[in-house]
């Protein structure tokens, strides 16, 4: 008995080197599921562009990094397929075909498109490219046949737009040409950042990335926010918000150990020092093999290069397939 | 000495076969243009998409059609690449990456578009296909390197659009990578319905087609709108919005004759019944030998397909180039 295993779309804007929160969030899962789904990440260039117009050099500097990144935690191009978004000519053929699908109403309504145009002061200088993504990343997901899509609780409306487009077109074929997808909602909690204060990201220097340097490390957890009323070692300190204790919670294995200290902050007599140091001797071990994986991938850029170019040319098999099978809906496969 | 021949870019929406409007207003300037100019015609399969969306009959039913046309009124594929837009995946690309330089306010400021949408009751519903056709058509321009684009003046705002784009790209670049286009404006008024209310739309009845049969031209002349107050033939009769009249002027090489026919029409004593049958044998005169063209080159819809094939196999080739500069500009030529 053979078991048809599921498939997955997943991938990141390439707009930075990816951090603790992506590894946390997503890149872990990513490792499991590789050995039982198909997978496929998307380095989604294209789509770092939407809000990237005039400043390409953010997305293309990181396209490899990304992908040194991927394999330093364990993604294996021979399990998953690594590709590239800009040489898949398919995703921007069927965007054009969707496109015609998709109302701008439904699009200005897009519940996570309207947050992430509030939080990107655009005002009236939205791009069309930005507004219109939604129909972007269905034509990535759908490109794949993927019928599993790891996303938070924010994206579901993504993978809503997704499925309107392709009843649509189901409709339209009168049969079943395009698979629908569902949600792997995240169970792990969004990892805040190093000042407690936001999403992390790069630009805000509040984000430990893979590829921090000891003394990078070192610096984040010792900055990192606390209890800003915890000014005694011996007065009781607050868990709660302590991002070193949110951290600890998400990578220190000793489950018991951390309980311990969380008790001994409460009632007093352990300072934030104690705890930075606990927690920074355990991000180090984590991130030292990464940073060291990381640094040889990218020492030979050919080798990072034709492993995104084999996953791309597999990516472009797969897509070329679906997108043959909706021009033949539109009555386009004349030659 | 060689002279350098200017490059010019056209096509037609295949939502439908031409007529005599198209005769007129764009395919007689190709004829000649070929001879001088780098011409190239798309045919507009996904623009005609953009409304069509879930109607895709109507483009795919016409494609080979409008080949045919072009053909048939003299457009020799030797001399002018004809091609399929569906069939140039450079354009969707080209398109992606100009949607991320162009707000959706300064899309809904375009004129053309706006009057557009209001001729075409989208109401709330604009496909965003539609609302971006501007920045596909941009694509399509400058992927043939294009300098000429004949237009009609309410199609000026998609050329600016279409400079617009080039010099943001050109200034990311640092050099002029893309070319300014600039319109080739047609001096010929715009051929009025048979009936004298619209514009010639084949879904209104009141356009004749190139492939018009005869008795097709002759109830289409006999029906058309003329002095709805010339009720005597001995009444003197008016020229002005006279469709007849308008046509014989489009239609007629003998313009003294014409000129002739209108004094006499005007001062009383020529029945409509005479002036139309005088532009019935002008039409059916002028369209016999096209019909017949027509009739041939559909007989043989394989060499249809071969013609279209070499032109966009050609169009491919300098999209590619186009869409390879534009995305160094973009440092995504990494392989």
């Amino acid at each position: 008995m053979t078991s048809v295993k599921q498939t997955i779309l997943t991938g990141d804007r390439a707009t930075g080197p990816l951090h603790l929160g992506h590894y946390i969030g997503s890149l872990q899962q990513r490792v499991e599921l590789q050995h039982t789904h198909n997978q496929t990440i998307l380095v989604a260039d294209m789509q770092g562009l939407t809000d990237n117009g005039l400043t390409p050099d953010k997305v293309s500097s990181n396209i490899l990094n990304v992908v040194a990144d991927y394999l330093a935690v364990g993604i294996d191009p021979t399990l998953t397929t690594i590709c590239l978004q800009s040489k898949i000519p398919p995703l921007a053929e069927l965007t054009m075909f969707y496109s015609n699908l998709v109302s701008v109403s439904r699009l200005e309504r897009n519940p996570t498109v309207k947050s992430e145009i509030q939080s990107k002061q655009f005002g009236r200088s939205i791009p069309a490219g930005f507004l219109t993504y939604p129909i972007s990343q269905a034509a990535d997901i759908t490109a794949f046949r993927a019928n599993l899509v790891p996303v938070g609780d924010d994206q579901l409306p993504m993978l809503e737009q997704t499925n309107e487009i392709v009843r649509k077109i189901n409709r339209l074929a009168g049969k079943d040409i395009l698979v629908e997808c569902k949600p792997i909602l995240s169970h792990v909690p969004r990892l805040p950042s190093t000042d407690g204060k936001n999403k992390m990201s790069k630009s805000m220097g509040n984000a430990i990335n893979l590829g921090a340097s000891v003394k990078e490390i070192s610096q984040a957890v010792k900055s990192m926010y606390t209890d800003p009323n915890h000014l005694k070692v011996e007065a009781p300190g607050q868990i709660e918000g302590n991002v070193v204790f949110t951290y600890l919670d998400a990578f220190c294995d000793d489950k018991q150990y951390v309980a311990n200290l969380k008790a001994h902050y409460a009632a007093g007599g352990l300072g934030d020092g104690v705890t930075k140091k606990i927690l920074e001797e355990c991000l180090q071990e984590i991130l030292a093999p990464i940073r060291h994986k990381r640094e040889s991938f990218l020492a030979d850029k050919q080798e990072l290069i034709n492993i995104l170019r084999q996953g791309t040319e597999s990516a472009n098999q797969t897509a070329s397939e679906v997108l043959d099978d909706v021009k033949a809906v539109y009555g386009l496969n004349i030659f």
